[in-house]
């Protein structure tokens, strides 16, 4: 059957330099990408989670976004070290991480 | 809250010429994204549905894929005409589209 049981979609689109809006690249979003990929295939779940690359979600501001599907969970992941805490808790673990919900910044 | 009612990602990964996978680019998911991005918005609906540039979601063979979350419903896209059927139906109808669903082909 086509699907994940998990799928996680990091924004890694790029406008130009001083754009108003900026862009998720711009904010860190390839070493957010590294991280939760990298992680989810040494922990064994590269067949059941995808990190997938995306471009715009439409939440540049608040950005690095990365969404987890089905659940439809909203995060913005400002570190290297919350995207480690993404990918150990909501990745591996299953539970979401309150504290980088983008609701709770927004 | 951050989020859409539906969010809809169409595969636009390009692999190198003859790789023996093939690529969503190069089965004309270029096309495929245009007809839902243009007709979502034409039908007043940029703000609630979401048509989502995405890299390689793992379906190559049997792309152009797209994928509907929160439904998490996977569609093998093949002409613009099956684009136009997907965006009538279920992108501004809500109704799963059956004979265009990769499990029906895989």
């Amino acid at each position: 059957m086509a699907g994940f049981k998990r799928h996680v979609f990091v924004c890694l689109n790029e406008r130009e330099a001083g754009h108003p809006r900026g862009c998720c690249k711009h904010r860190g979003s390839e070493a957010v990408f590294k991280v939760l990929k990298e992680g989810a295939a040494k922990a064994g779940l590269a067949a059941e989670v995808r990190i997938n690359r995306a471009g715009c979600m439409e939440h540049c501001e608040l950005g690095p976004t990365v969404v987890v599907y089905p659940e439809a969970v909203w995060y913005h992941v400002p570190s290297v070290e919350d995207a480690e805490t993404i990918l150990r808790e909501h990745v591996i673990g299953g539970r979401i991480v309150e504290q980088l919900l983008m609701d709770n910044i927004a």
